[in-house]
C-alpha cells in the first residue's frame, strides 16, 4: 500500500472541504447565526490542520498507484470527508448528537437525503446550505473534482482511472476523451452548467433564490435534502414540473450529454441504457397514473403527482409532493422495485444502475440460450456492443454483494423492532442513496426514532450504495493491508 | 423437438398418476365417502384415456434428446400433472373452485404446502391422504421416479441426464454412479428408507398412525401440508422434536447419504454445504431463541419452538408449532432470510439452496481479490474442490433469474392491495416452496383470501421455484419451438 499517495490525495480532500466550507460559515455570520458561524471557522480550523499533518506525512510520496490504493483512497477519503463534515452541526448545537450529525453529513455526501431533522426551524440558512452543498460535491464526487481541478502530468493517468473507476457509478467506466484529466473536467463542466440550469428554472418559476439554490444542489446531486419540512408539496406546479424534469436530466449518464455536444445525436438515440431507462419512467408513470387516479381531482394533477414521484425515486432523489406511503399497494411496489433499478451509470443517481440491470436480464436470456443451444458461443451485447466478460462477472458479483448487504442491514436494524416494510424500505432507501421510505421511514416522517446501533449500519450501508460496495468493502478486507 | 419422445415421457406420467391414486380412491370408499372415491375413479379415466392417446400418438419415438427436451419434458409434465391433480378436489365438490384446487395441487407437487383450505372438516381423510402424497411425489420428483423404475438401454444415459438435471434442485448435480438410471434408484431407495424412519418416529412418539403417513410425507417432501388446522401445534414435545429433526435430514443432500453408506464419513465431515447449512440452523436457532425467550415459560419451550420453526423455514418445509407471525421483528427477519437461502442442493427442500449462497459469497470474495490483485488467477472453491466456471455463470444467471421472479410477482399481486410485507413473504414463501408466510398468509391463516390472478402468478411461482426456474423459462422462449 503507497500509504503517502494516499495520504497526499487525503490531504487534498481536507483542503477542499475546508475552502468549501467557507461561504456557509459567511451566510451564517450575514444571518446573525454567530454560533453557526464560528462552529464553521472552527471546523475549517480543525480540517485545516488535519491538511498540515497529512501533507506533512506525505511528503516524498512515490509512484506505484494502483486499482488497491484507488479504493483505499475513496474509501477512506470519504469516511474522513464525512467526519469533519459532520463536526459545524455538532459544535453549532444545532444537530447535537454526533451520530446524528454524521448521519446527516453522510446521507448529504452520499446523496442520500435520508434526515434525522424533524424541526426545520431548528436550522440555519448557513446549515442547510452546507446540508444541500453536501450533495452537489457528492453527486459527482470529491475525488472527481480533485482529478478536475489539479494539474497531473501525463505519468499519473492509471491514478486518475483508478480514483475515476473507483468514485464513479456503473459497472464500466468510459474515457470521453484520452486523458482521464480531461474526462473529469468535461464532466464537472456539463455538471455545472445543468446546476445553473436547474437553478435558474426554479427561480424563474418563483422560488425564492436561497431555495432555489439549496434545491438545485439537491437536485443537480440527487439527493434530496430541501429546506422545508414538507419537501415540495407547497410549491406550485410550476416547480413541481420543473423539478420533475430536472431530476430526470441528472439521472441520465453524462456521457450522453458530452455525445450531444460533440454532435453524436445518433449515439444518444441508441443508447440502451438510455432507452431502458426513460422507458421505465414512462410506464411506472402511466401504471402508477391509472392507480392513483381517485385520490387526487384531476388528471392532471394525478399525472403531475405520478410523474413527479417515479421521477424521484428512481433517480434516488428523494424530493416529494404527496406522502406516497399512502398510495395503494401497486404503487408502493413500484415504487419500491424503482428503488433497485435505480438512474443511467455514469450519473449522479444510485440504486443498481439501468446499465447493470440490462446486463443482469441479457445475462438470464444468454443463460436460457445456451442451455437450448449448449453449443454456440454468445456473446452479451448492449447498444450493439458485446460487453466485456469481465464486466460481465463483475456485474455478478456486485449484486450478489448487493443482495447480501440489503439482507444483512435488514436483519441488523431489525433488533429495533421496527415492521418489515419499514425496515426494508429504510435499507434499500439508504443504501440506494434514495432517502424517504415506508411507514415509520415515510416521506412526511424521519430517521430519528432509529436506534444508534441502526442509523450506524445505514451510515455504512450509505456510503457502502454511493461508492458501489468495493471502496467500503476493500476497508474490511485483510488483503488490502498486506505487503505484495 | 422431439415432440414425440417428450409426449412419450409425457405418457408415463400420467400412468404412474393413475396409479398413485388408487390408495386415496379406496381409502375414500372405505370412509364412506363416495363421492371422493368416485371422483378419484372418474379423474383416473380421464388420466388413462389422456395416457392412450399421447402413448399412441408417440409411437416411432426417435433418438435425439437433449437438454432441451429434458426442460421442456419436466416443465410439461409437472404442469399435466398438476392439472390433472387437482380433478379429485373439483369434481368431490371438496375444493369446488378449479382455481383453488389447482393451487392446492400445485403446491402440493411443488412441496410449498401454501394451502387455500380454511375449513379442514371439508376434506375427507382420501383427499388429505392425496394431498399428503403429492408432497412425497414432488419431493424427489415424478420423473426422478420414472427414471428409477423404467428399464432404459444403455444408449438413453444421455437421456436420463437431462431429465435429472432439469428435474433436481442445485447449481450442479453429481453422479452417484456412472449409471444414471441407478443414481435415480438409489436416490429414491434412501428417500424411501428415511420417510419410513419418519412415519415410525411420529408413530412410535404417539401420533394416529394415519397422521403419521401423511405428515410423514409432508416431511419427506419438506412440503409441509398437515391433516389438522393448527400444523404441529397440538402435538406433544416428542412428536415436535422428531419432526424438527426429521425435516433437517430431508434438508440435506441425499448424495451425503450415499457417501456415509459406502463408508466415505471423511468425505461427508468435510461437505462445505452441510456445515453452512447445520452451522445457518444452530446459529439462527440460538439468536431466534434468545430473542424470543421472554414469549414461553421455560428456556427448554423456547429452544424447542425457535428449534422446529428455523428447521422448518430453512427446509422450506412450513409445519408451524407457534404463530411465528407474533414473534418480534429480528425473529422475523431471520426467518425471512432463511426462506431465501433454503436447504442443501440434492435434497428435497426449496429456496436458493446453500451451495448456490456458497458460490455467491465466495464469487464476491474472489472478485474483491481480483480487484485487488487483477494478475492472479483465482478458481472458486467449495469442499476443496475448484467449481467449474460453466457452473459459477449459471450460478449467477439463476440468481439474476430468481430476484427478476420475486420482483415482477411482488408487483403482480400486489393489485390485491394487501400489505407490503403480506406480498413480499407470500411470494417468498410459495416461490422458494415454503408454504406459510407473515401478515395475511401467516402460520394461521391461508392465501385464500388472494385473488384469482394473483393465485396464478402464486401457482407459477410455485412451479418455477421447484423446478429451478429453466424448465418453466424456456416454456416461454420462442427459441425453444423453434426447428434447429
Amino acid at each position: 500500500m503507497n500509504y503517502k499517495m494516499v495520504g497526499r490525495l487525503g490531504s487534498f480532500i481536507l483542503l477542499f472541504e475546508a475552502f468549501f466550507m467557507v461561504p456557509s460559515a459567511v451566510l451564517c455570520f450575514a444571518d446573525g447565526d454567530r454560533r453557526g458561524g464560528f462552529a464553521f471557522l472552527i471546523t475549517i480550523g480543525i480540517v485545516l490542520v488535519l491538511f498540515g499533518a497529512l501533507a506533512l506525512l506525505s511528503i516524498g510520496a512515490k509512484k506505484g498507484f494502483y486499482a488497491r490504493e484507488g479504493l483505499v483512497t475513496v474509501g477512506l477519503g470519504w469516511v474522513v470527508l464525512s467526519m469533519t463534515g459532520s463536526l459545524p452541526f455538532c459544535i453549532s448545537g444545532q444537530i447535537p448528537d454526533f451520530i446524528d450529525a454524521l448521519f446527516e453529513t453522510v446521507s448529504g455526501f452520499t446523496t442520500t437525503g435520508a434526515t434525522i431533522v424533524t424541526d426545520y426551524a431548528r436550522l440555519s440558512r448557513g446549515m442547510f446550505y452546507w446540508r444541500s452543498f453536501t450533495h452537489w460535491i457528492g453527486g459527482m464526487g470529491v475525488l472527481v473534482f480533485l482529478l478536475a481541478v489539479i494539474p497531473l502530468s501525463g505519468k499519473n493517468e492509471g491514478f486518475a482511472m483508478h480514483i475515476l473507476r473507483a468514485e464513479s457509478p456503473g459497472p464500466d467506466v468510459g474515457k470521453l476523451v484520452p486523458k482521464m484529466r480531461r474526462t473529469a473536467a468535461i464532466l464537472y463542466a456539463v455538471y455545472i452548467v445543468l446546476t445553473v440550469v436547474t437553478i435558474a428554472a426554479y427561480a424563474i418559476c418563483g422560488m425564492p433564490f436561497f431555495e432555489a439554490v439549496c434545491h438545485g444542489f439537491g437536485t443537480a446531486g440527487t439527493g434530496g435534502y430541501g429546506v422545508l419540512a414538507d419537501s415540495f408539496a407547497g410549491y406550485s406546479p410550476a416547480i413541481q414540473v420543473a423539478a420533475a424534469v430536472c431530476m430526470i436530466l441528472f439521472g441520465i449518464n453524462f456521457n450522453c450529454y458530452f455525445l450531444l455536444i460533440m454532435g453524436k445525436i445518433r449515439g444518444v438515440a441508441l443508447d440502451e441504457e438510455l432507452r431502458f431507462f426513460l422507458g421505465m419512467v414512462l410506464v411506472s408513470t402511466a401504471m402508477i397514473t391509472i392507480n392513483v387516479r381517485s385520490l387526487y381531482a384531476t388528471f392532471g394533477e394525478t399525472l403531475r403527482h405520478s410523474f413527479f414521484q417515479v421521477s424521484s425515486i428512481v433517480t434516488t432523489t428523494g424530493f416529494s409532493t404527496v406522502d406516497f406511503d399512502a398510495w395503494p399497494a401497486f404503487s408502493k411496489v413500484i415504487l419500491l422495485i424503482l428503488m433497485i433499478t435505480g438512474a443511467c451509470a455514469g450519473s449522479t443517481g444510485g440504486g443498481l444502475k439501468c446499465a447493470r440491470v440490462l446486463i443482469l436480464l441479457k445475462g438470464i436470456k444468454r443463460n436460457v440460450s445456451q442451455v437450448l443451444r449448449p453449443r454456440r458461443v454468445q456473446s452479451l451485447r448492449i447498444s450493439g456492443k458485446a460487453v466485456d466478460e469481465r464486466v460481465i462477472s463483475n456485474t455478478n458479483a456486485y449484486f450478489a454483494a448487493y443482495m447480501a448487504i440489503i439482507g444483512l442491514s435488514f436483519l441488523l436494524i431489525s433488533v429495533d423492532g421496527f415492521s418489515v416494510t419499514t425496515n426494508i424500505s429504510a435499507v434499500l432507501a439508504c443504501f440506494n442513496n434514495i432517502g424517504p421510505g415506508l411507514e415509520a421511514v415515510g416521506p412526511s416522517l424521519s430517521y430519528a426514532s432509529y436506534g444508534v446501533f441502526s442509523k450506524i449500519v445505514l451510515i455504512l450501508d450509505m456510503l457502502a450504495g454511493r461508492l458501489e460496495i468495493f471502496p467500503i468493502l476493500v476497508l474490511f478486507a485483510p488483503a488490502t493491508w498486506k505487503r505484495r
